[in-house]
């Protein structure tokens, strides 16, 4: 069974889910429309942090497909699980940006963090799903290379579970914290792809 | 004429409303925002087995397309009622997850399975539209995979129109039979890719 | 310049437009449930007849791509704004919904029909644009095909413009008009498609 | 790494930000319908602006990346975060439509501009990283027409700036200068391809 189809899916939740976040992205009257344009902020970064993840994740699924060349239908629902916590990010996205400032940060942002904990376990189950012994990657996939991508892929679950645990101290450390790792990640693929 | 404009177009629906599912969840002030995020789990469930079925729907309709060589205008039309019951899904899973508790949990769960009931409809009209006679599919179509998916298929009515009447004896035995479809499918799938 | 990102981004955009039409639905409290989930049936009409419109201009757009090997900036952006009025389709619709019954449905069918007309108008100039001396069609089009697919074409704006100034006699005629249209053009490209 | 899934990627982020437009038009009532439908027309205009925007920016993206044989994840991730102020445009174009009239037409016309600015931004970024040293290019690149297409984005940058700094004069006036230099560039990328 080829993986055209499974891409072009995964894509398309993808970009939905990046798309719709700026639904969640609303003006209420407060003071003048200038004020409250920048009274919005935190709304701007949870929808920048969200995209960014988004993004983060559409690279690495195609880095994973890339070494992919067949799937079997267990595969496709293990997409499926994935898919479905990556498209529930526009929630608590909403959630910390009605919440961040003036509404109970603690709750939102540990809610965002579970949510980031269920993508992170999503993905790592695709990863491992297609290359445990090998399964569904190619005959000629680098051993090396197979299993740097795992090396760099299992720090997720423990990071998001380390930021969640934060926003018990702190919210706003727990969101510098999910603003910190999106951009470790975008940084950190980027050097990866550099020493390829 | 070719199917690959036809598995653009269907895959797009399909993501789309899995994706817009998300939209249905939504969060009222009633306590502390961490109670009123557990006291919503019913719309989380919901958008979980509605996931899920557009999910069974996207890998069932892959195999299909799989065998199917050629498309013709009917073959699109019939196609297209089939996504207009897809993409109806996420409005009475909105009503579900509004009126599971505390509205009118019958009227809802029964909303919810006619809809079921007519997607399984669309899905066995596709299938029959292309398979019988051999219509659409491949020459070398394997007969006996031909009629192996036409005994898979088959059940899906019948199979919801009971989880429909039931819901008329409980709403919640209702939504259990839902939910225990959508996992079976998942797991029956996987076995029965298995063993291909 | 190729016609597949073309094709990509115009099934995108009928694929998003027909599936954002089920936001358009929602009930509102006025008796029971099981009450209320009848009482909008015009919102599911509305619903069903928009959704099968876009569906005959994929199928039609379609055929039209099949006959043309190669696009030009000009046919992309006669394109976009083909688009424009296709993506417009679902406030129209959600305008006939809220309307058609104790609403002003004569205003609301009669806007209905103006965005239908330009629909007609847009996607006759992407085919007059592609098809005029040849321009952008494959060197062995049948010539015969091509005519025919311009008569066919051409009845759509002057049908369109009858069933919008019939919402001026009665609204519900307009409306009767409006679903026998979308179930003529299905019926019809069927048939076509038969005799070819 | 191939090109094909950052057009899907980019194509649906495209079609999705482009048709989530229209859930930006709302009729409330004041009068008729028919006199409120007439009477939210700067809803239509910032729809339609909007809209050819995105099909500017996804024609001369297509132009882009027709020139472009290869990405690597650098040009991914600049590649998201332009795609990031794009799907940002149903945002400003509803506080346009919300504002331009009888609101404060000055905040909302700016507020708009900084997000084109944005967008001509990230889009040059994109182009010039891909053309800077022919990094990312087909080796068989025509130079002249790499240089002429690099001379043609350059003015993005300063035009959306005198746009949104003429807002601070009148704000009919840069929304006026939003609608021609959308204008401008459908003609102008029209005529260039004639050229060709």
């Amino acid at each position: 069974m080829p993986t055209a189809r499974l891409e072009t899916f995964s894509d398309g939740v993808f970009a939905i889910a990046a798309t719709l976040l700026i639904l969640n992205v609303e003006v209420s009257h407060h003071g003048s429309l200038g004020h409250d344009l920048v009274h919005i902020w935190p709304a701007y970064a949870a929808y920048a942090v969200s995209f960014l993840v988004i993004g983060v994740i559409w690279v690495n699924h195609h880095t994973v497909l890339h070494l992919v060349d067949r799937a079997d239908r267990a595969f496709l629902f293990v997409n499926v699980v994935f898919l479905l916590a990556v498209a529930f990010l526009p929630f608590p996205t909403r959630v910390v940006a009605d919440n961040l400032r003036g509404g109970d940060a603690r709750a939102a942002t540990v809610f965002y963090g579970l949510n980031s904990i269920a993508m992170s376990i999503g993905f790592l189950a695709v990863w491992l799903y297609a290359s445990r012994g090998g399964r569904l990657l190619a005959a000629d996939a680098d051993p090396r290379l197979v299993s740097g991508i795992t090396r760099s892929f299992l720090p997720g679950v423990p990071l998001y579970t380390v930021a969640t645990l934060s926003c018990l101290i702190s919210p706003w450390l727990g969101a510098a914290l999910y603003t910190a790792l999106a951009l470790f990640y975008v940084a950190s693929s980027t050097v990866f792809a550099r020493s390829e």
